[in-house]
């Protein structure tokens, strides 16, 4: 099993950044920092598609059999920079595998429509997106009961992912 | 009044600035079309939106007092090229203003996610997106019959635009 982080905030100093790599050190898993990255824009062209960049994060992603999406919301969808990247993508990638999403918002508003954004793109990319998610408070991400919680919610997904039968028969084995 | 198409497909060969170009053409707007462009991916910096190309869209963007928005459908969301140039804007440039959101969706299949996207997000942006929308499938839009349906839609909008009174007030004025 390869869990990879993918934080998709382009700003440096970005909060989505800073929650990808506390779960990348607590959980070991890969991270993808967007903001760390120089991904061109998609547009289509050969050229472009094997740009080293995207050559790199698309190498790094597929290595993944699980994905904790972590986005900033931004007008009410996840980060541009965020969704460019996944402009390179298709299904192969995803299929089968299992995501959980995350959300950051400022000031305890918001989140909820970057959420739901991540939830359609993924779904059209056939990943098995897990139901529980969670919007993270930017300005609270230092809190010990956040990254508790966050704990809680990452652990429930690894086990989901480790107990195929009990994810795909939702428990019911043997019935 | 000023007219802003966005065509927001990166391809160079898009449908999406095909009909922009279309429109501009037919209803004398201005097109911004994002494939013509070398905005660069949003990150916060003020390095980055002070780039010419970012305060160039910006200023052709701020003349609109209405605006034609066109993307592809890429994995159930607008285009992550479309999505990263309004990361650069905020609601001073679209609030009280009117939207008409058009997506381009191969095959017959698909469009309507890309639709919701734009509309959650140009909601989040304050502008008034009008209900009716439309998709258009990329192998019908040289058919006569697409382009009178696209032309009966805009005049729609244009008439809407133009009659602020019967739009506030759902055609009741005086009673």
């Amino acid at each position: 099993m390869s869990i990879v982080v993918i934080s998709g905030s382009p700003r440096k100093d970005g909060v989505s950044g800073q929650i990808g790599h506390w779960i990348s050190d607590t959980f070991y898993t890969d991270h993808i920092n967007l903001s760390a990255t120089n991904i061109p824009l998609f547009d289509g062209a050969e050229q472009t598609k094997l740009h080293p960049e995207v050559t790199e994060f698309l190498a790094k992603l597929k290595k993944g059999t699980g994905y904790i999406i972590i986005s900033p919301e931004y007008h009410g969808g996840m980060s541009g920079a965020l969704k460019n990247a996944l402009d390179f993508t298709n299904a192969s990638f995803f299929e089968e595998k299992h995501v959980l999403l995350l959300s950051v918002a400022g000031g305890g508003k918001g989140g909820i429509n970057a959420l739901n954004n991540m939830r359609t793109v993924f779904r059209a990319l056939y990943a098995e997106v897990i139901a529980k998610q969670k919007v993270i408070d930017g300005n609270s991400f230092s809190h010990p009961e956040t990254k508790r919680e966050l704990s809680i919610l990452i652990n429930q997904f690894l086990e989901k992912i480790h107990t195929p039968n009990r994810w795909k028969f939702g428990g019911a084995m043997g019935l």
